[in-house]
């Protein structure tokens, strides 16, 4: 029975969505965001025509990401950050995450636990965790829709942070403007083993953690780091990775390390770098975009899907070879009949 | 004029690559990777052929993936544990490398330079460095379809190293049977920080450079780390991940380091565990192959082909979105004409 049935939030018309972003509704914006992120097929409709209804209005943040180790500190440094910029300087600040569940036990590496809690109350303030479950891929998709509705609500800044454990930074530097890079001083010879890798993906390194008995220690680190990135870069760059220490924890740094990104980006702008740089992107997203429709398409094929089971049971138990097994089922979705 | 081309060095026959490799010829399986490795259509056809030949004959090693930052001593563990097992245990050893390459630069992270010397010139050994460029997909098909390879030509120990750097740790964590972890001491909170993500992965840790000031740090990191997997494990695990300490330069615990690696594999196949694991994975393989296909089908359409330059344009300069874009492109592949 209807009356029974347990109480479920509606969505929202187009309209209303559409209506309480522009108008920077928090409320709205969350909703939105729950609409993108959910995976049933008649709120992706609905989430696609409200992203079109959006994107004249995107594109004007400054869009930002922010990686390093657990325990680097990046909640400790966001919640500076933002602060400073909400209640210091008027702006208003978003967070996102793209946070990539462990692919065995399902679990967040970011943690669920409440982060940044003095700035999740502010009214300039925008804090959104990232989705549980599901994989980089999606995860990814979605917050870069969450961002495009974040810019949309009037969001000047947005951050998009995630753990420092390789693909999911690729990904976010695939979607924000300037990237930065936390560390921890001490970390010695992986220190310099990180250079080949992270290194060409960020545009300003803060050595967190800068206080008391590590001050030294961090300026020893941040000291070298400069030198090895300068050795790195090369020379066709407009732009030479800025490093810098401070502290989250007392404050100490943390507006250079802002200023370092705001130079930053207005070095991209001044020579026309963001544009390419924005549309090398889209140009990513799109064949992104591709692959997923693709693939869905493909896996909603009735030849297809009667044809699955007794194949991939077959690989499962070992008694034909995957590659085998992937051209068969490809023969079957690509006959004309 | 032909004869004034550069020699090139000619594909051999399918037999002869087969009759070689299964004859354990290393020069034949080297050519043979090789050909694997080629991007050229003609090649693929006949490395798809050589694969299906090889398969009867695969399945039989020990597949053991290795990672650890850079810095943690890999190279040098797998050289003290490779000259063991060929040296004192008559042995074969192969060694295969996934580098996932920079995105940006296209550097290599694990390095181009010559690394454990000793072992690549012993008879029983055979060590094959990562192909150069590439995305980690293409660098992950090609070297599971190496040590497909490796197997068919006898070897009866495939080590597959990657670096700690996320993406490809899951890469690798997806074709091997167990899966070792070297760290040093003195990470400190990032020691603790990387228990969600990579401990879920690993079967076996070993905290190398445990020689001379360094025994004791060694120790207590191994402690630790043994303390916090007890917590973390789920209780229908079959087996716990053991922590060692040992230091591939003097080569103090490496043999207790392999015969962790055989406990456990013992222990899967007793369970039973290691036909279901490599089933899992052999699905995982069929996906990945089906998604690579389904995009080569989607570009090599004429009408794609012939779409495509002024979609892309229009994203890349920002006159289109990406998601729109590609909505409008696929409307053109699945249209029935």
């Amino acid at each position: 029975m209807p009356e029974d049935a347990p109480p479920r939030r509606r969505r929202l018309p187009l309209s209303e969505y559409r209506d309480g972003i522009l108008a920077g509704n928090r409320y709205i914006l969350a909703r939105a965001i729950t609409l993108v992120e959910s995976t049933r097929g008649a709120d992706a409709e609905l989430a696609a025509e409200l992203l079109d209804a959006c994107l004249p209005h995107t594109g004007n943040a400054r869009r930002i990401g922010i990686t390093g180790v657990p325990g680097a500190g990046k909640s400790t440094f966001l919640e500076a950050l933002g602060l400073h910029l909400t209640r210091e300087r008027g702006e208003t600040v978003a967070v996102l995450s793209v946070d990539p569940t462990s692919p065995l036990s399902g679990g967040s590496i970011l943690g669920d636990k409440t982060r940044m809690e003095q700035l999740a109350t502010d009214p300039r303030a925008f804090i959104r965790p990232s989705p549980s479950g599901g994989q980089l891929g999606g995860v990814a998709r979605h917050t870069r829709e969450s961002m495009l509705l974040c810019e949309a609500a009037g969001f000047a800044n947005i951050f998009i942070e995630t753990v420092g454990v390789g693909q999911s930074e690729v990904t976010v530097r695939s979607m924000v403007d300037s990237f930065l890079l936390l560390m921890l001083s001490g970390a010695g010879d992986e220190l310099q083993g990180i250079k080949r890798g992270i290194t060409e993906l960020v545009d300003v390194v803060a050595v967190n953690k800068a206080d008391g008995d590590n001050v030294r220690a961090a300026e020893k680190a941040r000291a070298e780091l400069q030198l090895a990135l300068h050795y790195l870069i090369h020379a066709n760059h407009t732009w030479t990775p800025r490093v810098l220490t401070c502290s989250a924890r007392t404050g100490d740094g943390v507006h250079a390390v802002w200023q370092a990104l705001l130079d930053h980006r207005q070095a991209l702008t001044d020579s026309g770098a963001l544009a390419d740089q924005r549309g090398r992107q889209a140009g990513g997203w799109m064949r992104e975009s591709l692959r997923h429709s693709l693939e869905e398409h493909f896996h909603a094929d009735p030849r297809v899907q009667a044809a699955w089971p007794s194949i991939e049971a077959d690989v499962l138990a070992g008694r034909s070879s995957p590659f085998r097994a992937a051209t068969a089922v490809l023969a079957i979705y690509f006959r004309k009949d």
